[in-house]
Formats: C-alpha cells, structure tokens, sequence
C-alpha cells in the first residue's frame, strides 16, 4: 500500500512521519505523470510544485490556512491531498474536477482561478480580511516567476510590502511560464540563483539551507532589520526594496527542508517572500528536459513518453502561417504575443522574424499598449492573443488603441467556448466588449482561407481590427493564398426568404448542418459583426418572417444584440430569435457538449426553426 | 517683452541662451498660473513639471523625438512650448485645447491619453518601430510616482529592461499621485532621496549634482556596468535590478542641470531612468503647501490663492457620507480606491473608518481583485472607481468576482459623460462591458436617495453589484435615512399607455423635463438596467405603441438593447427608439452640450416623441 492510499486530507498528511514525505511527494508525481498521460492536462507545472505543496499542507491548516495558488493549473497535488485524488481522473471533464482550483469545487480551493497574476492581490484581501475580523489564520499565496511578470502582481507587491500585512508569498520559480520566461525581473532571478552557495548542487546545496536556517531562526526572534541583507544574496533586490523580507532562493524539491522553512517563516510579522527553485517536469526525464512541449501535452506513454502527436491543423496554426507571409511581404509588419509564442501558434514566425516578433511576458495590457506605440510610429503589429486574456486588456484595446484609431490587428484565438479549461477561459464575451468600442471592426472567419481575406482586408482597412476565431482546427491553405474579401460583406450560403439565419464563425457550422436538408430556409455567413452587411441585412430583414442570428458566444450585448439594435433603428419587425451562450458561466465540458446544452448546435437550431413553423423532418 | 512670447516651437526655445532657461519656466509658470485662476485646471503637476519640460524640449528635437506625458495632464508647458500657448484659454472648453496630450491635436503630443500608466509601454513599442524601420529619433517617456504603482507601467519596465532598447524614462517623482502617494516603491523612492548629498539644500544639491554628472561623462564614454553603481545611490534599487539603468535623483527645477543630464543621456545606449524630485505646484506658494487641493482646484485668485469654495454637494459626497454610516452599521464594510480618495468622496471617510479604508495606488486591477479576497473571507467590500477606470479592472470584474458571485459593491462614479475631461474620461461604456458579464447586476440611482436604496438593497442582494451615477451634484439626504428599495423595480413617474419613456440615472432628468408638459406620455424611472423590470416592461411592452429608452452611455450593448434583447425574447414589437451616445468618442465640451449633440436632452427627446406622433407643443 502506498502512502498516499492513507491520505485523504491535509490532517492525513501530518501524520506521516516528516522524513517520509519525500516518498508521498514521489507517489504524487506517479499518480500525476498516469492521470496527465491521458492527455490535455497541466502535467510539467503539477509536477514542479508537488513537493512544495506536500510541505505547504504539512506545514498549514487548510481549509482555515488559506492557500492560494496562482492560475492554479500547478495545484493537481494540492487537489490530491485535499480529498480529491480518486477523482483525478475527471479532471477537465463534465461534471468532474476543474484543471483548475476552484472555491465551489472544495473549501481547500482559496481562490477560483485560471488567469494569471491574481494571487497577490487576492492574498492581500484575505490578510485585509482577518485583520479586520480579528481572525489569525495564515495567508501563503503560490506564485510561479511567469506570473509574476503580470503587472497586477508587481502593482499587488507594491501595496503588500507597503501594508505590511503579515502574508507568505512562494515565489515557485521554475525558470519559464508556458513559453520561454522572457524579462526583466526574470533575468534578476537568475542572478539570484547563481549565489555559490545554490550552485554547489544538491547535496551541498541542502547543507547551505541548512546554515541559512539557523541564522534565520535567530533572526526571528531578533528580528533586526540589519540581519535581512544576510537573506537577500544579492546586493539588488527588488523584493526587499518594496518593503517584503526576501528569503531564498531554496531548493524547492526538498520536502524537508521547506517544511522546515516555511514552519519558521509562517509566523514572522509582515510578508515574507520564499523564493523556491523548481523543475517543470519534475521527476519525468523527458519532461524535464523539455518543459514547453511538456507543459499541457496530448495522450502519452509514461514510461517512454511516446505521444500519438495530433497532425490537425489548427486555427492558431493557420494565423502563425499567415502572419509569416505577412511580414515578409511587408517590413511594417510586427507580431507581439503576452507569453503565447506556442498557444497562438507562433513558435515558426518568430524563427523566421525574430526581429519583428516580441514576447512581453504575461502582460496582456503592455502587449497592447506596445502595439499601439508601434502603430504611432509607422508599424503595422498584430496582437496575437487569446479571447479570454484581451478581457485583461480592455482598456488599453479603448484607451490606447481605438480612441486614435490606430492600426493594430487583433488575431484573437480561442474565442468561443474553448470546453475542457471552463468558466475562466471561456471567450465568449468579446463580441460584447469590443462591439461598443468605437472604431473596432470585428470578423469571424469560417476558415483559415476567410482569415487570410480577413487579415487583408484589415491591412486594407487599417484601424483597430479584431479577427476572432475559435479553438480547434481547420483546413490549411497552400501558400501565397490570399483571397479578396471586403470588410463588411456577408455570404448568402443558402437562399429562402421567409426564415433565414444570420451565423459566423464556428456558428456558421451548426447552421449549415441545421438546414442541409431545408433548402427553403436562408443562411448567411454573417462573418462581420462590425459592422454588419447592412446591405443585406437591411435586404432580409425587410422580407423575412423571421430571422434567426446564431452565435458562439453570450447572447447579452453580441451578435444578436447587433442585429436587433440595427433593426430597430429601421424599424423593422421581423421576429428575431437570438441564439447564443446564455448569461451564466459555463462549466467546463467537451465543446459540443456546452453548445448543445446552449442551444446553438444543429438539432436545437432545428427546434427554433420548428418553432417557427418550418417543417422540420425528425431525425433519425 | 517676455522671452515666451517669442516662443512658438520648440525651436524658438532653442534660440534662447541656456542661462536665461530658467526664466522661460518661470515665465511659463506665471502664464500657466493665470490660464488656471479660472478653475477646473490641472494647476499643481502642471507647475511641477514645468522646469522639466523646458529642459526636454530644449535637449531633444520634437516632433522628430517623441516626448510621451504619462496621463498628460501635467504638460501645460509642452502645450505651451510647442505653438498652443495662445489657445490656453481655451483648455478643456469645447472646440479647444485637451486637458491632456493627444495626438489629433498636434504632432508634438506623441500619445494620446488621460489613463495613467500608459506611456512605458507605449515608449517600449516606439523604440521597436524606431529600430525595425532603421531610424534614430529619441524616445523619452515622462512618467510620475504615481502612474509608476500601475501595474501596466511595472510590467513594461519589465520588458524595456530586457529588451534593452535605447530610451529614456524621466520619473517625475513629486510624492504624489493625486491623493497621497501609497506603496512600497514609493516608500524606495523616499530611501533613495534620503541620500546625503541630496540633502544639502538647493544650492549644494546643485553642486552635488555636477559632481555626479562628470563621472557622468566619463561613464558614458567608458560604459562599464561596474561603474553604474555610482548612480546607483541606494543599495538596493528595483529599476537596476530590472537592466534599466538608473541615474539620479536630481533637482527636478534646476533647468540647466536638467539639460546639463540630458544632453548626456540621450545617446546612452538602452533604457535610462533617470529620477527626477519635483514639487507639484511648484512657485506658487500655496499649492506647494497643499497640492491635493491644488491639483485641479476651482477659480481662484492667483496673487492670495483665495477661492470661491463651491457649496454643492457631490454625488461623490453622497456615496462617501452612505459609506461613512455603512461601516458603521456593519464592521464587514470596507472600502478600497485606487487612488481617487479625494475624487470619489472618501476624505472623510478614510479619517472615519482607517482600519476600514485601503488605496491601492493606481492600480485598479489590484483594487478589484483586493476586493475580491476579501469577500471570499467574510468582508463586504465596496471598490469606490470612476467609470472610466473601472474599464482597467473589467476582466477582474469578470474573472474574480463575478464568477464566483462574490459579495463586492461597485460604487461606479462618473458614470456617463463626464465633459470637460473629454474622450480618455467619458464613463460611457460601463452598462456595456458589465452588463454581459454572468452574475453582475446594475442599478442607475436618480439621486442620492435612491443610491442609499440600492446600496442597502445591494447588500440584501449580495454578489457582484454595480451602482453607477454621474459627476456633478445630486441633494444630500438627511444622516441615517436608508429607504427600502427592491432590487430590479422600476418606478411609474408618468402614467401614459401609449408611448413611454424608459430612462434611469442623469437621463430620467432630460425625460422628466421633455414630457412636464406632455401627460399623457408614460415616463419610467428604469433604474435597474439588470435585472430589467420585467413585469413593467412586460406590462409596457404589451400595450405601447412605441418605446424609447434614454441613457447617457453609448448606444452600443447598453441599456437600450437591454430592453430590445428582451423583447425580442418575448417576441413583443412596439416601435423601440433607442436614444444614446452615438458609437463614436466624444471630445470634451460641457455635458450639456454633448447631451445636446448626442440628442438625449429634453429637446431631443421631444423631437423623438414629435416624430412618433405624439402632439407636442412648440417651445417657444
């Protein structure tokens, strides 16, 4: 039996013996490594932090410790330990566990999250919190070196080291977020680690801590302020400079001797950061020596780590391809991502233009924002960015961006329901947040050949143009294709009169299979939400009986929304049904699944025209 | 003759021997004081950062250079220096001067703005487009203390100092934002200003300065990073842990050392801060002693500084004096601002209630987040932010509060156009990008009454609750009245079947004053824009002829297709005319006069009631 068998809450892992929990750690990883080999989940980060969480739990009483862990996709141990490990193999399925932690999903989950840099701030309420209820429970925010590059984080650590609220930060770094770690305070962190005393490698290393600690117990009990240059190994440190006493870095895969630590440093006065060093990957050879591939892989091998590589074609595949095309054709073409280079399919552009293609870290309003500098000084950037990370930001797309009219392409992915990653990832809110900003135009294509006319078209256009498509794959295109489409001009795909539906995008598929059989029914590929054709529109709506608009995304302020909007400014009445995600949160679950439950898919499609009196055959 | 009033560029300034500098900011100083005395100016960091603009534009070649004003209001001088100096009187009026940078104005405002924080990177994106086109003009980003606790700002030195692209970043460090300044950085800038030699007065500081600025000269010429540390006063300095180099602090009013650095710093290669101390309000005796006043006071005499104190009261007031008996009804209550102590009404307040009060800086991610941590642990906190600065936290909105459905209030202050402040100010988005988002409700209060109904109410109702009013002045209510309001009713102002008026907040005014003379037009105070009414609306809908719904917020997703989503889920057709701010920025002006242009005030609304058939007497 192994020891993990025995544990099924934190009160579990304290009765194991401390010199033990080195093997508890392993039994995870293994546990962790079989549940990830069936593909699409956080294996290589899980692994790095596992020995960090084993001591966390070991050390801290959670549920009333509150241990938050940022974008929580490093937590699968900290889910194990917490009572959930016989559910692992839900994780990211309907009705089961979320990749991520989540406050409904257990009271161990501190905080609900998915996006990154929010820990600290969070933390911050909660040490705000229990001092002003007089409570004294303790406050450990996890937080990896690619978080960290967040602003929010940096601009949460100003206040914390100037509250002076008593808090633990574990600064887990591991060298890289999902791309490659790029900036600035990245390359200060490793300075740090290159102290002798953390160089002298593992064994040596564990005797170095050990002579930190001793003086760091001292120092609790005297707790001069003189003494902390002695736990800042460097001269420059940009943590104690803000006021947080610096502790590090240490081996974070010494169960015991972060047990140790973290048993000393929780009840020091003030916020304390730990700067833990980690692998992503951990104890899987080749993960280790290749985090990136290795950081959310597909169906694998464990022992040999052979992996059925997936040969479809993605939407993030089709934008990277185009946009090398692009830049060759024209120099003032320039692509940033927020630390996407593989998400957003960029991994070849940016070999190929390594000069016109910038990665600033997880910082979605700077990679905005640098676009719009750009597009003041005579480039054409492209923001590569996912739906649900332009959410963050928002304002620099209104501020900076369109208030000026700039020339920025936004090439957002995953918009739509992106399924297994849940209510954090979802993009299903962009149409409504981009809809009302003046000067944005918005397109859906229904392919890869559509977002190359798109992208053209937006060059063409100029202005703030957001290019949205989903997750998932589609058809290449041979190079050198780029089709004429002009901004703004619908698709009839279907004739009738009497009903006709209005879909783009992913949409526009559920449609088509909706009314294959219904030649009496229109359908347009409505792939401009911004503006809309009002040609056509204006066209169908003075004819139709009623008009049915279709959307991969929330029915409150989309599509829908835009055609009701533009028709009532004509005044004309057709019955208009929206289809689209309603105004709640979506779990996570397969794709299809949610659309169905939504009601956008083809069969509930069919009930609506049904309803509206077309003669449906049943299906068999 | 003033040497000014031969200045019309900045190369008129260049004309003029260095020694007399000094004059040309005093000059600019007495002008920018009387262009102010007329009120609702930017007067304190106008007057600071005056000696500092003389140097830039003395040292570098704008256009060609690009000077960048972090939020820009402190560029009075710039404005003057560079051909606006006869327009001054026309700052913020209609037609007129901006309040800020902005570049449709002139091609010496290199960026648009009013948001803080934005200049890093958009400096950042400036010096990628300089070096991918091969040119060489200089980037040089002014940027405050303040502006600095941004996120966005830190996240961009991030990547600038990885980058490593030549450019350079003046802090214009005046202790403070527009409140006090708060956080740990701010606390490091103080260390560093500490330093002996700056200590020494004026006069030795000067001096001190020279004998900094040699060994200057010779770093630059031998540019070994081991010599850095001589400018490296503390330490322990952030900006040179982050690979920017780090020169200062220096008198930020001494204009010849200021030229005397800067001809020096220009051509250093990759990023240079360097840190300059001024006073906001600087020369002007009484706004050097209180710069918060002083920050952008009303009329005022300019010899005695004595001014009309404006005896109206706030809506600002109205929600800090609820505030002020919510936290003491319930020791849950606590408020967090990002940096508007003053501007949202919370003076007294935070005097009041110190344990109770938190501002996180400019940091309104930070503000919402902080927020959100601390109802996760009990607190019932309300995050008191201007509309236009909530569009920074709107995935904070979304992702940490909203989808767990935390009990956080959104006292949303000037909400709709706020006029003078212009297109960056304009709370005309907010109903949009929070109404689509799951779990959020929004209510529009007609006056300071009703604000106490729906925030007792909102606490009844918990979870994520946003309460939007307007700037200007509403009538203050008597201590401890705290009426009873359900969430989601509308209120019959006017009975009328008909034709009915839909409108809440600042709207239901112009409605109210368009149908006095008209009973048998229905008018509804529609206060709550989610949920809607729906029985009244229903009710409405059914009977109506026609329906117009009025909102001072854009046309776009707001409260306008509130109503016709939800008509159109009903399949209900009156004729709905929706009446708003048109889908395009709106410069500043008076309210008035872009209600009037926008067509929601009385007139229009009664040219729309005309236009429906509804008899309406000519106004004469």
């Amino acid at each position: 039996m192994r020891l993990i068998d025995a544990i099924h809450s934190p009160e579990d892992l304290k009765k194991v013996p401390r010199e033990q929990l080195p093997q508890v750690a392993a039994e995870l990883r293994d546990e962790i490594v079989r549940v990830c080999s069936v593909g699409g989940l956080h294996l290589a980060s899980s692994l790095g932090a596992t020995d960090l969480i084993v001591a966390l739990h070991y050390v801290l009483n959670s549920p009333r410790d509150r241990i938050l862990f940022d974008v929580g996709h490093q937590a699968y141990a900290h889910k194990m330990l917490t009572g959930r490990r016989e559910q692992m193999r839900s994780v990211k399925k309907e009705g089961g566990l979320s990749g991520f932690t989540k406050v409904s999903e257990s009271e161990h989950d501190a905080i609900t999250v998915g996006h990154a840099s929010t820990s600290l701030a969070n933390a911050l309420g909660m040490a705000f919190a229990r001092d002003a209820l007089g409570q004294d429970y303790h406050v450990a925010a996890v937080i990896g070196d690619g978080s960290l590059t967040g602003g929010m984080a940096l601009a949460a650590l100003n206040t914390i080291g100037d509250a002076g609220k008593k808090m633990l930060i574990i600064l887990n770094d591991n060298e890289m977020s999902i791309s490659e770690n790029v900036g600035a305070i990245n390359k200060f962190m490793r300075t740090l680690q290159v102290q002798k005393w953390f160089q002298e490698g593992e064994g040596a290393g564990k005797k170095a801590v050990a002579a930190v600690s001793k003086p760091l117990a001292d120092f609790m009990s005297r707790a001069k302020s003189s003494t902390r240059h002695f736990f800042d190994p460097a001269s420059v440190n940009p943590f104690a400079a803000m006021g947080v006493r610096y502790v590090g870095p240490v081996d974070g895969h010494d169960v015991g001797e972060l047990v140790y630590l973290l048993e000393r440093l929780k009840d020091l006065d003030g916020p304390t950061i730990l700067h833990v060093v980690t692998k992503k990957g951990k104890g899987l050879s080749f993960a280790e020596a290749d985090p990136i591939t290795w950081h959310g892989p597909g169906k694998f091998d464990p022992e040999t780590g052979e992996s059925s590589k997936s040969s479809a074609y993605s939407w993030s595949n089709a934008f990277g391809d185009a946009a090398i095309e692009l830049a060759k054709a024209d120099p003032r073409v320039f692509v940033i991502t927020p630390a996407m280079r593989e998400g957003s399919g960029l991994v070849k552009y940016s070999q190929v233009h390594p000069n016109r293609y910038l990665d600033v870290g997880i910082a979605e309003d700077v990679a905005v924002t640098t676009g719009a500098g750009m597009a003041l000084q005579g480039l054409k950037p492209i923001v590569a960015i996912y739906s649900t990370f332009l959410q963050r930001a928002y304002d620099q797309v209104l501020h900076d961006v369109a208030i000026e009219n700039l020339d920025v392409i936004f090439a957002i992915d995953r918009g739509g329901i992106v399924g297994a990653d849940g209510a954090t990832h979802n993009g299903v809110f962009d149409l409504s947040y981009l809809r009302h900003i003046p000067n944005v135009k918005i397109g859906l294509p229904k392919d890869a050949l559509e977002l190359r006319g798109m992208l053209k078209a937006a060059q063409k256009l100029g202005g703030p143009v957001a290019i949205r498509y989903p997750r998932g794959n589609t058809t290449p295109v041979p190079e050198g294709t780029w089709p004429d489409l002009e901004w703004g001009t619908w698709e009839r795909v279907q004739g009738g009169d009497d009903v006709v539906i209005l879909a783009g995008g992913k949409a526009l598929e559920y449609a088509r299979q909706a009314v294959k059989d219904l030649p009496g029914v229109g359908l347009v590929n409505a792939r401009f939400v911004k503006p809309l054709d009002e040609r056509m529109l204006r066209a169908i709506a003075t004819r139709a009986r009623a008009v049915i608009t279709v959307e991969d995304h929330t029915v409150v302020g989309g599509f829908g929304s835009a055609v009701l909007e533009q028709l009532a400014a004509w005044n004309l009445k057709p019955t208009v049904r929206v289809l689209g995600i309603p105004d709640e949160f979506q779990e996570h679950a397969t794709v299809e699944s949610v659309h169905a439950r939504a009601g956008i898919d083809a069969p509930a499609i069919r009930t609506v025209l049904a309803e509206l009196g077309v003669d449906v055959p049943i299906e068999v």
